[in-house]
């Protein structure tokens, strides 16, 4: 009988071996080994936002090594962070855990409505540093997202071609879209279909809530009636619109919320057929302690 | 006695042998083989439109083998596609018919007056996944045509010296033009010369209507006295662009329509003596057996 | 239900879809489509034994264009020649027969006891000229055996990267064996594993013997009862060296002969199991119809 | 004694002898054979102008065909066009004439106050159709000159490594100058130096009026009293602006004009010592035999 | 014992042997050596700010050779400086003292809001000069702050592979912040993070003031009580924010300023754990014994 994971693996047949046995390796990593389920751990928010708002709530987690080791403590699939984090720990920490280079980031002391993060590394510092993935965020509906596809197509084809995972954040963001918009249905399933035809192993979207943004599809989703009234309802679309399941799509934790509020929406998720989650700072942000309580509460739901 | 094949295959004595070769195996694949006649299914929308405006009419189309599947059920000379949806079937799909590499795509999450695609695979994709031939999309009348005409250069560049067959869409649009401009009879021939001059091999344009968009182009129309009153004469006439008939023309479906409005449209084509048509949303949007037997008609009219 | 050419397609996971495309489109053509068995015609000898030594018996072989046009008729599954006589007729027969550049060859003008021959054509060459594969000869046995199995590497390399079936001719010969030892079942084996263990796809040998040419392998072949009696049953064993089953192997026809002398080789190869046959001489020596007789035959009898 | 041909290419020092037997070439072929003058047929309208508007009033100049067969009948010394037209050309017509592949177009659909054209082709192209020389134009006077300059730079290198000769069409334009100040004589001078400290081995520019654009300028041909009053004194000042004459001037005919109009201009070109002349329009835009004869009467001017 | 140099290597575990030879280089040179201090002299004021303004008011320092000799005299640590000043004495000076190559620099003859450096060397310049290490400025706040974050990106992976150190000057500047906020704690602060996420081996900051620029750090400043109040805090939470002390920060002298003002300085640089001091304008534009008694002064405080 093929094993889930192997059922996975049989999804990536364009794939060459190489990159599947990354992927095998972040399916067969942590708690969630071999159920086909993902608790990804991503620490960004020290470019993204600064390192005071990222960790002084928490100060250990000025420390790189403190969220590798948060990472496999908590029986996380992997690790995910921009060069200078992976960096700082990729020796002491090297085959311990997959982790995930994030290749390109922004900081906020400029704020442009158009979102583009700068790149900020390559396929040969994730193969130096030892990773089994890269990660790259787009952001469809900013003027600049043809920049942002354009340097995802040249850094996924060295991926392939090393034997390395393809992870994109698609967040759609940018003048082209409301507020509300980033995370509605439509447009999260967009987003998902974005990154599934630019060539992505793993895709990474927001929690899509029931509004629906662009009035053309909205006539589409009334005629043929699509149900998006649930979450577990929106989770179905949008791994739909991953190539019909053939993709793993996991999901953001978004902003820091209260503890039942997260749980509520993973179960949602889980119900609908989710692949997993990637949750940062509800887990980086507390104590250690709490933080892996959390974060193994999220894989009991994943495994149930 | 030269074959029509070999007679078309005649038109293209710059290029090596290679690229013959595929531009062979499309025109000796499906019902319309050896006619050197085309009818292509392609299937972008998804990452054009976003997936439920594209697949939840048929949500069949939601999985990328349905599109493979369905283009060789209904004799199709090729199946075109973005990096994602080719990566999904190219192994179980390998070598059953010819797969055009769609190289670059927008979408719809941000629109801009002035469209620019983004540039999502390479030559080495199309290579990798087997392909016949990579698919470009320029925009003439757009002020970033200039960037799509030398993105396309450098890619066809590629493509010939490996063997591909380039195919062009063609599609007029952008501050240049007026919207009725598009499709104008003038603008479709000068689009038609546009790619040929790039060193297009099939060059896909939209069904010209006798709209025309040019001031200078309509005194030479009127004293020259060129026909453009049907579209069995325009047809000629953008053959007549497209190097006195020394290079494919085939033709775009458009929106969705009525069938009977559809197909007459088509027997105009052909009267004109178009090499085919490209009939994307009109197939798939269907359910599949509805999508095949159009098809079918289509082709039918094509052979007679 | 999965057809035989699809289970051969699913031997070479490794590679990815353009490789098999290929190698679809070798077994899906000629008289033996579809049945996952080969014959081929190769005519190297121009180059290998002088042009009336080759051609004078039947001079309708000094034109290039008479092999391709006999491999087409007899309905081969492909043809194999080195650059020069592809380079001769590429443009005129291009995709209309799955072609082999072979990639090195030996004259007989100068003739050591360990034969080396040179690398005539290059990746690129296949490439240009529309080729399905490219073909290499190793010859084990010989002094400088390991530079052609670098040779065969990197040329493998930039095939396998760009598409192509890499076929390697592993003939033993040299001063590492004896003459008797080039056919001996012990080495037959031993040269299928070494060409399988160098990455090809497709691998033609003799029709092995039952002589023995290593007394550290008769032991072994002794002891463990080795059947090697028959020739189906050295067919079997060779199977098996070429990783149980897992590599397609073909056979040579060898030196000329009488015709059903080689139709008796031929039942045999076939009871065995083998994927084929290459057959030069025997058939492009003779009158056009005779030699396209003899491959009718050599057909009929893999199809049964 | 030294021929003037071996004078011209003497003043090419720098160059390797690839160049100078392609310049040779030129200067060896036609009714103008050892002049060391040049009447080059140029067809680039269809991409620049579309093809209604350049092929209408004589709808043979559709076929590609036409164009070589005119240049090589009339007697001209080479024949300039875009990558697709010497495409479908360039094996029919292999070493029967020299040909220029223009590298970079603009088309009429998009036309900003400040020209920037496409690079449609490269010196690869120009190789593989057996070109003698590449061409391509600058817009001094555009905002975007920097980047045609560096592009030229790249190609220029590219082209006189490989042999090929460097035309440089330099047509003064955009929001730097007024729309007399593109033909004004200080300003035709100067963009003839430009083309050759760019390294052009051939300089297009177009007949020069005796208006002075540029107040700096105007100021020093007063002083000097350099004189600017006849056709013939302008082109003695603008090839004394190529090196002192040891670079190549030719000029354009410009727009469509009438017969007598345009003889009397060339009668002057060839007065000051003018190189030759481009002559497009004038010549595939009226029956074949009228080209023709108006051709060889330029010829004739040229020669006397 | 580990030696606190050795304990510094410690942190670079990610970085070849090569990287760490430079970095203890540095830390074995001059009068700090073996403390794991550094006071660097850096002279790119001739192009940042002109030759007058910079070298006016003491002469010597027009001659590239001053700065090199004053280094070494006062016992620094390395020397910075462009190309230029580099190539002009670095076969007289090569393996006297570690040098750093400033790979960007801007002059101030046109001066946006939005500083953007020209790229003015490469990691191959630094090797053929014999430095230890390459020398970047980013202006975090600026709009052009991206391009400059992946010009580091890409030296700074040439770097590491070639075994050089990075170091890099994090400045914020630019349209994004205030001209207070470019020494705020919590800017300069994240600048810190910034360059340890872009892979920085040496961050050098400007010493912060306890003003606060944006106001969502201030929140978190404020609720957990992080203690700005005093240089040495802030130093300390500067360290904190370079990941957890485990990068080499620095420190700028600034503006020219009075003697003791400027050691009062260093005083609360040293007593927060600050790495060291870069001292420009303060030490080469006096006369050199003044200026080597400040740098002695300075190297005193850090050995303390």
């Amino acid at each position: 009988m093929t094993s889930r994971v192997d059922e996975i693996l049989g999804y990536y047949g364009s794939d060459h071996p190489g990159v599947l046995k990354n992927l095998r390796w972040m399916m067969e990593t942590g708690t969630l080994a071999g159920t086909g389920k993902f608790v990804i751990l991503p620490v960004d928010q020290g470019f993204e936002h600064g390192p005071a708002r990222s960790f002084a709530k928490n100060p250990s987690g000025y420390d790189p090594h403190y969220h590798y080791q948060l990472a496999i403590d908590a029986g996380c699939n992997a690790y995910a962070a921009p060069l200078g984090f992976l960096e700082a720990g990729a020796r002491e920490f090297a085959g311990k855990i997959p982790t995930i280079l994030k290749l390109n980031n922004s900081d906020g002391l400029f704020s442009p409505e158009d979102p583009k993060p700068a790149v900020t590394g390559c396929v040969d510092d994730a193969l130096r540093l030892g990773c089994a993935a890269i990660g790259f965020t787009i952001y469809p509906g900013s003027c600049d997202r043809n920049e942002m596809y354009m340097e995802l197509r040249e850094l996924a084809e060295d991926a392939k071609s090393a034997g390395l995972v393809v992870v994109v954040w698609s967040y759609p963001r940018g003048s082209g879209i409301s507020k509300a918009g980033e995370s509605a249905i439509d447009v999260v399933a967009y987003a998902a279909q974005i990154a599934a035809q630019l060539g992505a192993h793993i895709i990474k979207v927001k929690p899509p809530t029931d509004h629906i943004e662009q009035d053309a599809a909205r006539k589409v989703y009334e005629a043929e009636g699509v149900d998006v009234s649930t979450l577990p309802a929106r989770v179905r679309h949008v791994k739909q619109a991953a190539f019909g399941g053939r993709r793993i799509v996991i999901f953001s934790g978004g902003a820091a919320k209260g503890t039942e509020e997260l749980l509520e929406e993973i179960r949602g998720l889980h119900e609908g057929g989710g692949f997993g989650s990637i949750i940062g700072r509800n887990s980086f942000q507390r104590p250690k302690e709490e933080g892996m309580e959390l974060l193994k509460t999220v894989m009991e739901i994943y495994k149930s």
